[in-house]
């Protein structure tokens, strides 16, 4: 089973067992080893023991290439990564004060107590170990062979993490053969778009995943590179306008990129989403060329106030409402002097519900020059899915609104 | 090393080893079972390969009292968790027809046909194995002993592995003697915070872990009740001001708790935060009785037209500067009609910074009935990483301003 090119990946961390801190480096790197075409064969979380990872290291040691770990060479005595490997190998613990040296000079007059202090630990590496130079923090890293294996300890903060394990990817160029392709499809329920696609995939040798999120589901391709660009060159024609362009990473990073390309301006009404549509559209780099803002109006004096719907509006139809959303888009279109605009008003619960309008009730519209629509959508889950779900829903209309203006505005250039 | 309470989970996907999704489900289950005072020694990452759960299993199988495997019960080829542990066993597997069938029962007609389709591999389980009914989706889960080792297998989904994950946390009452109490420490950078409460932990039998995020330490007390029930509240006392009460899950969560009991509106005006401020109080359920709005005007265009900044302050000291800031937060305030209100305008990055302003320069106002603070801060890192921070500085301001409120409302009602 286990061949030159596999890898295993630990963090270590009692705060990722406890559920307490989202392990995020080795994670990291195992996509970045994926794409330089590596094995990962296993990533392992465990906890600040000692015997856990000595045992983790009899188990993988001289039957993989690579064995990366993550955390557990701070300051504290809780950090039993050194000493684990060490136990493991058969060596002393030796201090690298050189090396350490450097990194203590980096710091401020006032730090530097606790460092020296710190560095009755943090500067020692087994002996015959190569130190790796922490050029953001304190913990010193090391690299060292074992039985045709690898190994590599790195400090677990995730700056210091992602910095030094450079050192790891450098060794590895991206794989030319093995590539991932994905193609992000919205609007579609999974289980619909699976049936859908299903015979085309069939004909392909790749490894194809789906995988869901609120309102769009991304479809991973896994394969040569050839055939992968075949396939997704397939998709793109049977969904074409359901379908992200390439060059987009998200609903918001799409709409950015299309309304900078158009030059139109964009703005929000929000209520339910409570700033959740902003909040993405800011994400990206370089929302300002396009982004006027986003009148965030969870009250109802608030969407009169600063939105200008009217009193009988909200009477009459309630705050969610379509009439309601138009209302607030309109505004917002307004206020913020855009030419696109799009507005969210809903129930996201877990109170506020009706037999009428219950919890998942959300009203949107979105508006683009002249045009304007609005509907209503029963959406499942709890608050924040429901919150999701509207986020990504407004962010597609609008994507679909700006489509709609780059192809009209396509036929006309092509009509001249 | 291995005795009665250790617990091994497992995650299978290839999805989650090409770092397309996050898993969250054995490291929600890993909190829980920590909770219910079980060791959990491991969570395993794998990808979609019979073998490599089946080495895992070799592993682990008669050395731990328990393991949950999630993932891998699909209806796809790729789907190998009920074939891996059938053959580690070497068990025949067999079709659970009648359960399967009150599965399909639940689902609208047009969906029946591809679940029966699918029911040819997600009937199947080893031959002796208890079936687990999947009241959200389609794949059966199971549970089998072996060697004094449970062995569960549950779907991926994760909803579905939470629902299912019950039966499992049935098993354990959540232990009355170990907890984890957690203390969230605002406003100290972490090296100083450890430096200042060390000497107080060191008296104490307890594991204790600082989790920094931005603006905030989360020091996480593992140990015997009695025991960290007394360290909290030495902390308490301690660093009086500066801890989020008990009650509160995050700086958001406290400012909505406290402007609610104060009977205080909150209104927000932010530039660099895009409407994470907005989207972050507004996570919390109850919200509405205090969050007015959030004006989120990205360009200067916006904070004159909409929050009403007179045109010379942006002239004058330009839209990242205190005085900006101030007319934010003072016209958030006005049009929102709210008591407190809070602003954030700055340079997120990447591109955007001068030699005066570089990038992570943010400017902050406050205002409270009459009061108005402003200060700006320099902040490292990426966009987000200074968007993070933006926004629990902001937060951290709001929740100190009500504070102050609290503790003079509650001296005159003491004088009184």
């Amino acid at each position: 089973m286990l061949k030159g090119n596999n890898v295993v990946l630990i963090a270590v961390g009692d705060e990722l067992i406890a559920g307490l801190k989202k392990e995020a480096n080795i994670s990291w790197l195992s996509a970045e080893l994926m794409l330089r075409g590596q094995d990962v064969v296993a990533m392992e979380v465990i906890p600040d023991q000692e015997e856990v990872l000595v045992d983790m290291l009899d188990r993988w040691a001289g039957r993989v290439a690579l064995i990366v770990i993550s955390g557990g060479l701070g300051p504290t005595h809780d950090d039993r990564t050194r000493e684990a490997i060490a136990k493991f190998l058969g060596l002393p613990l030796v201090a690298e004060k050189d090396v350490y040296d450097r990194i203590i000079s980096r710091y401020p007059a006032e730090l530097k107590e606790s460092l020296e202090r710190s560095g009755e630990r943090q500067a020692y590496i087994p002996s015959g170990a190569q130190p790796i130079l922490n050029p953001l923090g304190s913990a010193l890293g090391f690299s060292i062979d074992f039985k045709g294996t690898k190994i590599f300890a790195l400090p677990g903060v995730p700056q210091e993490f992602r910095e030094m394990a450079r050192v790891v990817l450098d060794f590895f160029k991206k794989d030319d053969e093995v590539c991932v392709g994905l193609c992000k499809v919205v609007g579609w329920p999974e289980i619909k778009l699976k049936d859908h696609i299903a015979n085309i995939i069939r004909e392909f040798p790749a490894n194809v995943m789906f995988l869901p999120e609120p309102n769009i589901v991304t479809v991973a391709i896994k394969g040569p590179k050839h055939i992968v660009a075949t396939l997704q060159g397939k998709l793109m024609k049977l969904m074409k306008g359901d379908i992200l362009p390439e060059n987009a990473s998200s609903l918001e990073d799409a709409v950015v990129k299309l309304a900078s390309k158009l030059n139109i301006s964009l703005a929000f009404a929000e209520s339910c989403t409570g700033g959740m549509v902003g909040e993405s559209v800011t994400r990206i780099p370089g929302a300002s060329s396009v982004f006027a803002g986003s009148a965030v109006c969870y009250s109802n004096e608030a969407k009169e106030a600063v939105l200008g719907v009217p009193r009988e509006v909200i009477e009459q139809f309630g705050a969610v409402s379509e009439e309601c959303a138009v209302a607030m888009a309109r505004g917002a279109a307004n206020i913020f002097k855009a030419n696109c605009s799009a507005s969210v008003t809903g129930i996201a619960g877990p109170s506020g519900g009706s037999e009428r309008k219950p919890v998942g009730t959300v009203c949107f519209a979105v508006t683009c020059f002249q045009r304007c629509k609005s509907w209503t959508r029963h959406l499942q889950g709890d608050r924040e899915t429901i919150r999701l779900w509207s986020n990504n829903i407004a962010l597609e209309a609008v994507w679909r609104e700006l489509k709609d203006l780059a192809e009209k505005s396509g036929r006309n250039e092509g009509s001249n």
